[in-house]
């Protein structure tokens, strides 16, 4: 047992009782895309959060001591790119990419993001501990189409 | 003579001049963002911009003309992920990278926007053309510190 | 269980029974590119077509759940091209190069598409909802020989 | 010299000189699609088709033996799909993206033709040389917009 | 179960029972060449070639299913070169690759046909349905030496 | 300089005067295979074969001494098989492929050699040096078509 | 079984029963640090190094063999650099990557080691068996945020 | 030109007037680690450290201007871990790892520091500012021999 | 079942046994290396030799079989050089890696020979059957420290 | 200017002057083998050796300094196996891999060393320095053979 295991027990548990992502968010105090990482075995649970975990998916006690390990992360077997501000974007593909596609698929159905159809803003957000870089992405959403 | 030669000769009179992406962005109707992305080779001119871009670098006839053709994108070697959502995001690092570390290196100085120290918040924005995927991205800035 | 566990379980009943994707087709209102695209796994059933699927192949409930759950696309392990219209040209290969496979191989027996005896043509689409890229490609099928 | 310098100064001559792909292509018998893929180096000029470019183009006679001379295709270097049936499709992205790339630009604009509002029809047509396999592809296009 | 269940079995089958591939091959009327190649996993049986099949290697019906469909084909994980006819010959180690191992094998036991110690002639053949490249390659056997 | 830098100038003259392959060998003992393998920069000339080549091709001193040196060997940059048999079939694409590729362009044109309209047969020579395995292969001329 | 089955079932009781690699490490007469890179997979056990791992986490005599067994080590998947020295530096992250992951997120919790908030100090350190070279590197424990 | 272009040009004056890397340090108020990198292109220079290092090598006033751009990080070519604390350590190799080589070169002359013959110890230091992690790498350091 | 069951097999009997290969090899008439090399899969049994291993590793007759049937080689997955003659000493590695690194680790234990603290001796060795070359590899052998 | 230009400059300068590497060794107290990897920019040359090179070779002072620079190694572009002591024999053909061929080249003309005609014999040699592993490689030549 590894923390896929774990993780392929809570998607298959989700898939199979229709469960949604925002509704299994809103029994933690985080917010979705927290939640969704961290069940799709990117994040740790505290103890407080996996107890919460194991009542959702009905986890055994082992299952639920392998959340609170902190996982080897990434879902991503591409190269990648040597600039250290550049790379941090492809981490942020590599650690939430499933977490993004999950939730707009939720919310959306299938279909992809456009960066076609694509705006992009950069803003300097001041902070006392450190000041933000804040980006918003906004991209059309296109539907796969049947016919 | 191609797209790139006309990149590198924007690029640098840019450093030779100690010019800035904003104020080269005022002179255009266009977002700093998508006139830096276009200076940088990813996106194509009107004959209108490019004449604005012609006085601004100094830029030949033949030059000019190379900033209205569609150009080959991308300025990653890297491989890609399979799935067309996730796709589109490692596209616009790809398309948009060198933009975005072109703006925050100019707004921040040598660092890096942090992947840990980060949040990420998806929502629908409802338009009549096509409903918007809107993603807002926060990181922390991390300068590179000398020592 | 994933979708991918679905897939296999369609494709094993399709060749233990003898079915032909065109003749599954017919069961359902779309064409026969879309079915098998969306049988070998690349597409989202809706809960009525999940049921049509869920009879002719013997489907449990929980199989049929994951056929109405947003795929991870793709069937290469190929890198890609960076250009985005090119690669737009990729993906189309990535996605349904399965699909063609098998269309081709139902109609034609084993053998290529020829892309050396081959002809090519793109036209422009008028289309009050966007004009669209029409391409038609025509190749010679060669069988393979037996010697 | 090699064929890529002739192909260099074509693009250059053309982009110099404001000409249009389809305008190139009228003065030769064959359609806009083969005459583009030759000009980029991927096809073999006959003699007669080779002093037509050397017209156009204003070039040696060096040059134009170059255009005479089998070419060693291909523009993508990715990797490649091993089934020889989906190879071909690939083949076809390596050999006349470039070209596709050209005349769609040309057409329509900087943007792409989307692989999600998509469709796809497979037929078989009858031919006493041997039948063939043809595939019309539709889809929408999706222009790169500014902001 | 897939093809490559089927091929695995028929391996197993042979070593088990100490059969020769040219053995095999006197019960088709095909040479050994395109047998082998075809129990390997790279060619489509006939109905009536897999039901010899069937009696050789005592395989299910099931499995016998599986050898009239047409098999993704190819055994190297290697990136391919991009030249189309320089390709073909990639193709062919990808296809017959193990084919022509387990011949040569067969016949010479374990060693390898010299590249160095190698000629090869290329010859035009006449043929009315279109003419033939034949090319033969004569490279001295190496065999593995012990010590 | 190196040998690449000779190849390219006979390349190159050979074609800005519009020699031929088959006449180039028939100035030397050699086949037509080796000596074009040889001029390609795959092959060790001796001092005699230089002086013929020097005369041909009007190469000075310098560049006919590098003729003489053994070359590094190779025109694939693809990864390759690991079994060794399977290997060598590699290493006859990666050495002779360009060989190959001028011969059948030079006698048939611009096409390939079909690797699926094709057949191959392997045979033991007796040679009292050794034997030798002979590998015959055949595949149909597809020429590239205009259209 | 192989040494990776014993390294699971390690690893497996350690999550089970909650231990910790310092208290594991203080089991033997060695640091943390190359414990842990044994108990990894990464070093090679004394017989009596092996007996005290067999007690803490209850292996059988054969799970213990392998222990004493050199293991084929390195834990990425990565291409490497090509310079000696700067191989050695990539050596250590294969190596020990997963060492260093273990016991700093032992330490810590989930999180990053900054390469940016980041120094490094070299120095010789002499020694009569061959001086030695002495880095110290520095870097901000970064912690994955809730949000 | 760009940034590598003056590296280049440092490295040479470096090399041809026999320049030490501590010797140049001595200039600046930072560490000979910091300058080092800093001059191979991997850190942006401030006003005053750019005219130290313009006297220093000789540079024109362009020249200048590129050190206090932020360069485009990086030395290898190799892919990465996906793992994002793994990865930061892939990250100082990539970064730092020339520095480290010609630092070494220059206290011990040709070799390596051995990944064999080594230690590493791994220590919390508090600090207001949040907590950093020490790494101390021990490696002997092994010249190569001549014979 | 194939060749590497049977390895695997093995390798795990003597592991669980406590033996050495240097012992193994005593019971055939060849030298420990090839004795290693066929045992970890590279080399083709005779049937005699077949027999002594069967009964050294209780081998069931079917294991016994395969031992005499000629394996698919090589034990890397990096790619290869592309010259002839430097790829020879990569497919040594390539067949021959495990046995050097079985040997090595039976006679001296974990660690590694050096390349750094090294030499080579290239020799002609005459031989009526052929010269051959003589390569005299010469390391420090590095044991592994613990600390 | 680098190391490598200096590289190139002595080769070029052999070739010309038709120098053989053992005749330019016996100038130098180290091995034929040692000479011709320095020669080949793998090794750092004394202050001595560099005036012996310059005179050879007829360098500048400014090429001569380059000699005396540790120079980055490595002349292979494949990616490396990942256990520390098969990666030693990798960095053994990655570092003298031209070295190897060099010599044996000029020793025996165009031609391999067979891994396949191939012996090794892998011995202890005490040394109070720290015992050594010896290793002999014997392959018979086999020449390139015209046709």
């Amino acid at each position: 047992m590894d923390r896929n295991t774990v993780t392929q027990k809570i998607v298959n548990t989700k898939v199979a009782q229709g469960m949604k992502w925002t509704d299994i968010a809103s029994n933690f105090e985080e917010s979705k895309e927290w939640v969704t990482a961290a069940c799709l075995g990117q994040m740790t649970f505290t103890k407080a959060q996996a107890a919460i975990a194991q009542k959702l998916f009905a986890l055994t006690d082992e299952e639920c001591a392998w959340l609170q390990i902190v996982p080897y992360k990434g879902s991503l077997e591409c190269s990648a790119p040597s600039d250290p501000l550049i790379y941090r974007w492809y981490e942020i593909v590599n650690v939430f990419g499933p977490t993004i596609k999950e939730l707009i698929s939720e919310e959306f159905g299938d279909g992809i993001m456009s960066a076609i159809d694509f705006s992009m803003d950069i803003q300097r957000q001041a902070d006392p501990k450190g000041d933000r870089v804040n980006v918003m992405l906004s991209g059309k959403f296109l539907p796969y189409k049947t016919w």
